[in-house]
C-alpha cells in the first residue's frame, strides 16, 4: 500500500504550533444575518481557518471520495474575495489525488467556531488549480498564509510548498433549517460582508 | 437544479438545538498518547461528535466527490465498537448520493475539539449500509444516538429518518507529524481506550 510520507515537518505540526498562540491574528468580521446566503457563505469562507478538501482518491480502489482537513485563506484579515487558497505539497495524499482529478469539493461548518450559536454547512465544489509560483497572485496569497497561519512561514523549503486555490463552481448551503440551498456564484462574489469591507483580488 | 428539500425539520435544527444544553451528556474518556495509533484512532471516533462524511455526488457532475457535516456515534457513552453509525434521511443530499454509489469516507480532527492541545486527522473509508430497521443493532444504534444527540430524539417521523453505518475497509491517520499510517482494521477493533472500558457491539 503507498503511503505518502512527510507531508507535515516533524516536530513541526502545523496546527499544534498554531495553537500555541491564543491570539488569533484576525478581528472576526461580524456575522451576517443567516438568510442573506451569499454573505452568510463569503463571511464563512473568510472566518474561518480549517475545512475538509475531498478528492476521489488515488490511492483506495473504485474512485472512493476522500476527505482530508486543510488550512486556508480566501485573503489577508477583513480583505479576501472569497476563493479558498491552500497551502500543500504533493507530498500529502489530497494534492496528489488532485494531479489525477482536479475535481474536488471543500467543506466548512460553523461548528468549527467553537463561540457560533448556530451551525450554518457551506460545501464548494470545483477545481483544484495551481497557482503559479512566480505570479503575483501567488506573493499575495502567500502573504496573507503568513498572516493568518503565521507558522507556515517556519515550515521548511525541502517540501516544496505550493499554493492552489479552488476554482468555484458550485456552491451548496444550508443556513438553518430546510433544504440545501444553491447560491449564485455571481452573487457570492460580489456580496460584501460590511459596509467598509475592502476586497482584495489574489 | 435538484435541490432536496426538508431534511432537517423547520426551527429544530439539529446543531442549534444540541449547541443549547452545554452539559455533554459523556464524561470524556482519557486521550491514548498518540503513537498508539489504534487506541488514537478509536479514542478519536468514541469522542467526537461530527465529522465531514464525504461521497460521490449525484447532482454535480463527473462524479465530483462531495463532503457534508454529520453527526455520528459510535456506540452510548463510554461503550462502542469502533463502527460509526449514522442518523439521517434519504431527502439529505449525502445519504441521497449513497443509495447510487455507497463507497464514502468520514473524516475526524481533533480541530473540532477546542479544548484538544493537538489536531490528529483520522479518514475511514468504506460502504454506507442501512441498518434494518427491525434489527437489535437499529434499536441499540438509535438509543446511543438518542442518549448523546438528545434532540434527534424530537425530530419528527416524516422525515423516514434512518441509521446508516460505516462499513470500515481502511483507517488513514495522521497521528502527529511525519506522514500519514494505514492502521490495521483489526487493531483497531481490537484497540481498548482504558482498562476498564467496555466494548458494546451495537
Amino acid at each position: 500500500m503507498l503511503t505518502l510520507s512527510g507531508a507535515y515537518p516533524s516536530l513541526r505540526h502545523p496546527f499544534e504550533l498554531e495553537k500555541q498562540s491564543d491570539e488569533c491574528p484576525c478581528e472576526p468580521l461580524q456575522r451576517p444575518d443567516r438568510f442573506n446566503k451569499e454573505e452568510l457563505a463569503r463571511w464563512m469562507v473568510h472566518s474561518m481557518d480549517w475545512g475538509v478538501l475531498t478528492t476521489i482518491s488515488t490511492r483506495l480502489p473504485d474512485g472512493q471520495p476522500f476527505g482530508n482537513v486543510y488550512s486556508f485563506v480566501d485573503g489577508p484579515c477583513g480583505k479576501g474575495m472569497g476563493t479558498p487558497y491552500f497551502y500543500g505539497t504533493y507530498m500529502d495524499q489530497s494534492f496528489h489525488d488532485s494531479k489525477q482529478n482536479d475535481k474536488v469539493s471543500f467543506t466548512l461548518t460553523e461548528a468549527s467556531l467553537p463561540s457560533s450559536p448556530v451551525c450554518a454547512r457551506l460545501t464548494l465544489s470545483g477545481k483544484l488549480v495551481e497557482v503559479n509560483p512566480d505570479s503575483e497572485e501567488y506573493t499575495r496569497a502567500q502573504a496573507a498564509f503568513f498572516q493568518r497561519h503565521p507558522q507556515m512561514a517556519t515550515w521548511p523549503s525541502e517540501h516544496n510548498w505550493i499554493i492552489a486555490k479552488l476554482e468555484i463552481e458550485d456552491l451548496w448551503l444550508i443556513n438553518f433549517y430546510g433544504g440545501a440551498a444553491i447560491l449564485s456564484i455571481e452573487e457570492y462574489f460580489s456580496a460584501k460582508l460590511s459596509p467598509d469591507m475592502q476586497l482584495e483580488r489574489l
